[in-house]
């Protein structure tokens, strides 16, 4: 993909997504469970950009919803409500309200509470509500604490003794229609033996509930495929389904699943321009057009993104060309080496020589950091980087801290590239204040 | 302050600032250099809210920005140019035109290759720069990693000695005015020391840079002064201003400093609403409508905000009244305490009886929470929470996160309340991708 046009066509900090990777993820998770019935539902939280979303939708995914935000995201792309899931540990009455009229596939129950408050508002409706529970398996994901979700000790789902008390309440409730049973034990998981326990543990409960004569026809296997940021140990498809599908022998039910990273993830690169090189005693920090309002995963996960350097953008620099480059004792004099006879050399930028480096924002808080101790070639003001795998939870969690604008979101398919967001404007930030000083 | 009052008027999330406080902390951080000429900077980052600047503009602010968003929110409010100031390590060459023609007092430059830029620029415009330079003491803020700036191996500013030649430099040329030295250490600070000693470090340059006849009027201590929020030691002011004072015996220069939590932190709470309680494994879960992407400070920095029950708002339920203490087994059954009888009840709130819980919101991930680990009374579903000192790094650094729309955000002064910025609407959020679809 030529970042290059892309960033000047568009300016940058810019977040550009390859369609033909989504489709391509979208393809393999769909095809690995062919010989089932099964829906794909994306989840929203991952990338939200409705351009996106139509993408998918015209692809046959369905939607996992967390807000009557996300919901309405889904059908206003065209999305099937058949194929829309709504998920959430806190959803209020308007949501549950919405979902129900918007006659959806399944809300997603996570507490006893949640359950009664949707009984009364399927009554009032007069519209028995499809449900499902969002059982607890007490697994341990292994990874990042804060999107770990299956252990007993978080705030999401139920366990099995109060999935099973609530099954045969909703059984007997004529409001409720327990069809669905779900878990989602983390995000970014790169083994799939707990996915596997985690299965084996539900599916023993959903055999119990068939006795029950509870017909689940829906099994959620959550999302929470890892993808690859550095080196991490990739989960094979095929291994993925087989040991969730190992479970459900002889079990006519749907597979549900809920991939938001998988899908999205590798697909989306956050595009940003060197503006300063900069020592400090020593400490060499590459100051970028990007920051942690932009792409927060560095600075509240510690993440790590691998960065692709794009190389020198001709005609395009930011500020002065070379102004970085210049040394206060031998001003004007261009300090760049005989780069252009190095057969490494990329756009200007010589790769053969690296040193470490932070690569850090613009914003005013030692927290903003794209990568640390990365090593990186002498860069000059100007120069593009492509931050990797940035699809997923990049723009969807950026703020306009700094009174910074948010970034422009592109989509390329088919070698075409078209605008899915514009770039916010200052006018549009102060939009809901400014009338009211 | 009635919170159960604006929370009905004006829905929840809701962030309300109490404007007698911000403006008895400007007046108290002004009166205590009022022996020396100085000026007081809001740092905007903190609250960027248009309303908060216009009231600090009109009681004397000026303002610390470190974005063109930043420094066209003050000039919209009607700021001062001569007491607007603009820091920040990533300034774009746009940005430092803007400020150029835009006549501010101060450019406070981060970094040799950002003066030479400056200058080129000012040369362009034929219009000579007034800068000063941000020093780096190498002094440890003893703060939160992410909010230290003052040591060596952080981004900002200029070690000592670069400090020395760029200000020698800026002598010499035409189109830079060194006309301040600037330096700041950290954020949230709670003790005075570190502060004394970067001053002591900062007037030492200063000194010399006069025998140079290298004239600063402005001596910048930055902002950093630390807040209450649990238990910390507060900052006297007098004793702060007599350790920074105390530096610059003998010399006439104008103080600038650059307040932002100081000013507007303990003036904002940022009301929320029970949805839910819930119990996991003996683990206690108080599920309400705000969430990470309004307050991001307890997920990102381990931040603790006190939790100030205002109790049952009468009338308002966010969902059916009770719903959430209804037991599975004895459904109907009201469970709650003969609490009206209690002396100690709050609104139907019983607080004699508190256990530990944690205060979630209804985002997707387990980083999602307010507080952790906090000792609350049992609340029922509509209940309301005061999070506290949350005026500064509140709302500036929210986001769209789970596509849940912002808070809107009220100001009260001497009783009265008004609106500042209209809560955001679905419609709004997807204003920049809709038409692109």
């Amino acid at each position: 993909m030529d970042y290059s046009s892309l960033a000047r066509k568009y300016g940058t900090p810019l977040y550009v997504y390859d369609f033909n990777e989504i489709q391509k993820n979208f393809i393999a998770l769909k095809e690995v469970f062919a010989a089932r019935k099964s829906l794909v539902c994306f989840a929203i939280k991952a990338n939200s950009n409705l351009s996106v979303l139509k993408f998918l939708s015209d692809l046959g995914s369905g939607f996992d919803c967390v807000s009557i935000g996300e919901l309405r995201r889904a059908l206003y792309v065209g999305a099937k409500s058949y194929k829309i899931i709504f998920s959430g540990v806190g959803k209020q009455d308007g949501e549950l309200e919405f979902a129900l009229k918007s006659d959806i596939l399944l809300i997603n129950l996570e507490s006893e509470a949640e359950m009664l408050r949707l009984e009364r508002i399927a009554q009032k409706l007069n519209k028995p509500a499809r449900i499902s529970i969002r059982v607890n398996p007490n697994v341990d994901a292994k990874t990042h604490p804060y999107i770990s979700t299956g252990l007993n000790e978080n705030k999401f789902g139920v366990n099995i003794e109060t999935a099973r008390k609530m099954y045969i309440y909703a059984k007997k409730s004529k409001f409720l229609n327990p069809v669905g049973i779900h878990f989602h034990i983390g995000s970014q998981l790169t083994d799939i033996s707990p996915i596997c326990d985690a299965a084996k543990i539900v599916s023993d409960l959903l055999r119990e509930l068939r006795a029950l004569e509870i017909d689940i026809k829906f099994f959620d296997v959550g999302g929470g495929i890892g993808i690859r940021y550095e080196d991490e140990k990739q989960i094979v498809l095929y291994d993925y389904a087989q040991g969730i599908l190992k479970s459900l022998s002889g079990l006519d039910v749907t597979i549900v699943c809920e991939p938001g990273r998988f899908i999205a993830g590798a697909a989306g690169v956050f595009l940003t321009r060197v503006l300063y090189e900069k020592q400090n005693c020593g400490k060499r920090f590459v100051i970028v057009d990007g920051a942690m309002n932009d792409l927060i995963r560095p600075s509240l996960y510690g993440a790590h993104h691998a960065i692709e350097i794009i190389g020198a953008s001709e005609g395009i620099n930011l500020n002065e060309p070379d102004a970085s480059e210049v040394n206060l004792g031998s001003r004007g004099e261009d300090q760049t080496s005989g780069s252009d006879a190095d057969q490494k050399n990329l756009g200007g930028v010589n790769l053969a020589e690296t040193s470490l480096c932070d690569v850090v924002g613009p914003i005013c808080e030692s927290g903003d950091f794209l990568a640390k101790g990365v090593s990186l070639p002498s860069l000059q003001s100007g120069d593009l980087l492509a931050i990797k795998s940035a699809g997923a939870y990049g723009f969807s969690m950026s703020s306009n801290y700094n009174t910074r604008c948010r970034a422009a979101e592109v989509a390329v398919y088919d070698g075409q590239d078209r605008l899915i967001r514009k770039r916010e404007s200052f006018d549009e930030l102060i939009a809901l204040e400014k009338d009211l000083v």
